[in-house]
């Protein structure tokens, strides 16, 4: 379609997750119809968020600052920790509002078929941050999917050596099957608010 | 979400056709997750098609050279020329690989409530190529719109002056592959009504 810089335009968008090669082409006419005020705003704010993103050494979030600024805030309990398998999920309960505490992502959960062993999920922070005895409570906010289950009984086998942690899960509410970024508002609220002792 | 260089990206992703704040954020995610192998490449190719793409002065294509590579290949019939609303259209026309001749890109259709005259037509290209005498037919693959009809019945009071000018329209009626009951009593009467000898 009129040239490889187009083409490859158009190849890449046809990449990102729920595009195919029609929306793709949609974008990329969408886009190129204005250069200038439509094309080149996204390409630059890509580069910048490119250039300023930063993992959280301390929780695995996604943010312009290490620590990120949940870590970072002084009014957010230290000692609560929420642990989720992906960025996404941190989104998601970010925006349903409903966690005063600070986060741990997992980047993953176990799946012994796809190869994901411990080893490969982020809980070294986690780790640190109970040898320092400043958390009171783990919230497990895993998936209700087999790898979030396996991955949650794996963490519950983790904890039980620290003596006096709490250790909870959100409350069943999270449909079978259901990833939590999908999640309304107030299902996520629900199943915060009534996390059992695991 | 963590700083505004991320908020920015995912305020700009959500104008994008089809989108909405849910599926702007999934693409930032996936992007800012592999900033250096996603987020990048697709960056520099924006930046690359922002560069070097040419709206075609003959025809009003969108490609990498001015006159397009359609309007510049001699194997194209110059004396027949397809007049379509968008870019989109003739991408598809060419995608579907049905016609041999040139395009005549509008970019819209007329539409008084829209404040959308004549003068906003990108007509002047067919007009010179007709006034040069080069043009055997015009065929008119206008969509099935009100916007649409009102635009070849204007076209058509044009092009009536220009004499041994043939002006055809495409065909409407049932879609290939379509089923009769999906269809709205607007294609199906067009589709009776246009019936042929079997």
């Amino acid at each position: 379609m009129g040239g490889q810089e187009i083409e490859q335009l158009i190849r890449l968008l046809g990449r990102l997750p729920g595009f195919g090669p029609r929306s793709a082409r949609r974008v990329a006419l969408y886009l190129l119809r204005e250069p200038h005020t439509r094309l080149a705003p996204l390409a630059r704010a890509m580069e910048r968020a490119g250039e300023a993103i930063r993992t959280c050494s301390s929780c695995g979030n996604l943010d312009t600052s290490d620590p990120c600024h949940i870590c970072s805030d002084p009014l957010r309990d230290k000692g609560l920790v929420c642990v989720v398998e992906t960025v996404g999920d941190l989104w998601a309960l970010e925006r349903a509002g409903v966690h005063r505490g600070v986060y741990q992502v997992l980047g993953g959960t176990l799946s012994p078929l796809a190869g994901v062993g411990p080893e490969d999920l982020n809980v070294s922070a986690l780790l640190t941050r109970l040898h320092e005895g400043t958390v009171r409570e783990v919230i497990l906010a895993l998936g209700a999917t087999v790898e979030g289950a396996t991955t949650m009984h794996w963490l519950m086998d983790q904890l039980e050596t620290y003596e006096g942690l709490t250790v909870s899960r959100v409350a069943q509410g999270v449909p079978m099957g259901g990833a939590l970024d999908v999640l309304d508002d107030g299902t996520l609220a629900a199943a915060l608010g009534a996390r059992r002792p695991a």
